[in-house]
């Protein structure tokens, strides 16, 4: 995540020329997440290409998210931040489908962003990045032990089940009847409760030697931010004991194999008081 | 239907053991004709397989179901009864697929339900069956000597064209243009009518000698009614003179040709005071 | 359109004999889009097929269609005119699928109409012609000297493209970038815009010398008038300077290639008084 390293203090700094052209899917996926969590973005126009953080205005849930130049068929760009509506934008690119060619070029005169989905030109205005919540930082030096990946299907399943009775979710490791490794996804309702055991076998990669983990978290914040991740993601997951979650995935494959960017969405516990 | 004989009158009685692994098919079928009239159920744990019967709170719409161990992969019970919310379990067999393999367990010391979908633990607290709304008989001597097998398809046609202009419909036999027995499904409206006729050709069956049949019935209960059947069903109705009407149709034939249960549906006539 | 002409002053005439046999599809189709303007139509039983011209209750919207005899199995009228409720004759073709063959039939004694499809017969009441809005005038006459044919697929682009910034759209000619004649669907917003070019290439036709149009509309009209227009529609366009606009379609063909029929929608331009 390259883009990580350009998120300077002048995020405020007007943005010069803006010019990228790529095929939806990218467009959409990218900014699918940010929405999830929040209204409205800083957008880096970076040279190597987007990207931006938000976190939701609880402050529970954050997002890091890039789309690499790579990805797309044009890219041009000189720095800059802009403020964007995400589901303003996410109207606008739901006009074309995955492959058509969207083009998104800044007019830096008017300040607008323009917006050409095969015939259909959009005007967007933006909004003041300084208007926009704070950035926020996500830690890379969190104590979260246990990372192990997963097929975003198991992990979505375990938040549909969880959901039926409580509003919260707990993620944790432990170990299986056959004595290895587990991921358990478990929530506790008031009558019921509902276990989701993703056994050694189940899950795709497992760190060397991964310590324990075991955390509680929102089901509200967690049934958004499954809703943009792809189908047949794998989700690397980073748990700690009552710390933080962080998924972790990347878009959309490309041709070549290569990704077209990647995405951190980062979950605070909900503290255990009872 | 075997379980029927089992109905006793110690119905509140205890369970012991009970464990049943079959395709999510089949227990969801089982269960869902029961949601379409009430919302909880008291579950009989007879030596052939699951069975119950329910009520709705006025008394208008029974239903008797039952789920043969033959349909299961495995069956151990050894008697009793537990009380169930039907939702709920509906809501936790709608996380497999209907072919997926499905496990029951009760759990006598804590008296919960244990379900096992495909890696998923449910564990559902049950209802004290004697806070249940009591069980009705349903009586096999009334006088319905109006007896035929439709295609469900024809039957739900006819519900839903009668839903277009009244609250209620009319089953009444008749005889056709050709002289020959006819159903004829009517509604009328205020302004509208609506009449579909199963000539003798569109009926799956006729009794040899069926007596006359017509009775009226609120559309309430039977568009619920109709929402579990299975499209495929053939659907035996059995009619009377201003009497009950009873429906009656086999579950999901398995593999070798059998049924998996059986059920009837029965719904109190309207009286038709002007 | 063979049926315009029939229109004649006594509207309110009671009819004599009519029965129409013919696919659900051009039934269904005919009634739609009426159905979008107006509640209740009057229905012209004319020799050469059936006829009606609609309005809407604040005189923006009107639409003048005809279903041909010939698209017909069976068709049989002498005259007169019918009052009918569109969501009511609606929801009876819903019955049917598009090729199952649907008969009406007027009981001149009850003044009802039978409509029979597949088995299931329906007994509609009319409504008293004279209680119905006056039919409107649908002029031939208007100053709209910009004609062309576009696919439906980019008109309803258009459309649902300025529903996302404005309440309103606008439609004009002009000339593109390699200066030939296009299409303009613009829609301005507080603080977007939406701007659609439908170049010469993607027009379907243009008249020799077509003359300059641009006039503003509501969305409310044109998002509800799309809806009933048949996705492979090819629509012609009449467009003039603050002038109404008319769209022109033909039905369903029919396996001979002729059509069963033809549709004008004209609707009313926004004052632009800013």
């Amino acid at each position: 995540m390259s883009g990580a390293e350009t998120v300077s203090a002048d995020a405020t700094e007007t943005s010069a020329g803006f010019k990228a052209i790529g095929e939806q899917q990218y467009f959409a996926e990218f900014f699918e997440q940010f929405d999830a969590i929040a209204d409205e973005m800083k957008l880096h126009l970076d040279d190597g290409g987007l990207f931006g953080i938000v976190v939701d205005p609880a402050n529970v849930g954050m997002c890091r998210d890039s789309l690499d130049r790579e990805a797309l068929e044009h890219y041009s760009a000189t720095g800059g931040v802009i403020g964007l509506n995400l589901s303003r934008i996410l109207d606008i690119l739901g006009m074309g489908n995955s492959e058509d060619l969207v083009e998104l070029e800044l007019d830096t005169e008017t300040r607008k962003l323009h917006i050409q989905v095969d015939g259909l030109s959009y005007t967007l205005a933006l909004i003041d990045p300084d208007s926009i919540r704070k950035e926020p930082e996500i830690p890379d030096d969190l104590d979260l032990p246990a990372t192990m990946t997963v097929d975003f299907a198991d992990l979505k399943r375990g938040i549909t089940a969880a959901d039926m009775v409580s509003d919260h979710i707990r993620f944790r490791t432990g170990t299986s009847e056959e004595g290895k490794l587990a991921v358990y996804v478990e929530a506790e309702g008031d009558t019921d409760d509902v276990d989701l055991e993703l056994t050694h076998e189940k899950l795709v990669a497992i760190d060397a030697e991964p310590g324990d983990g075991d955390s509680l978290f929102s089901l509200d914040y967690l049934k958004d931010i499954k809703k943009p991740i792809p189908k047949d993601a794998e989700v690397r997951i980073e748990l700690g004991e009552e710390h933080p979650i962080k998924f972790h995935y990347g878009h959309t494959e490309m041709g070549d194999g290569g990704l077209a960017g990647d995405c951190t969405v980062m979950l605070a516990p909900r503290v255990q008081s009872d």
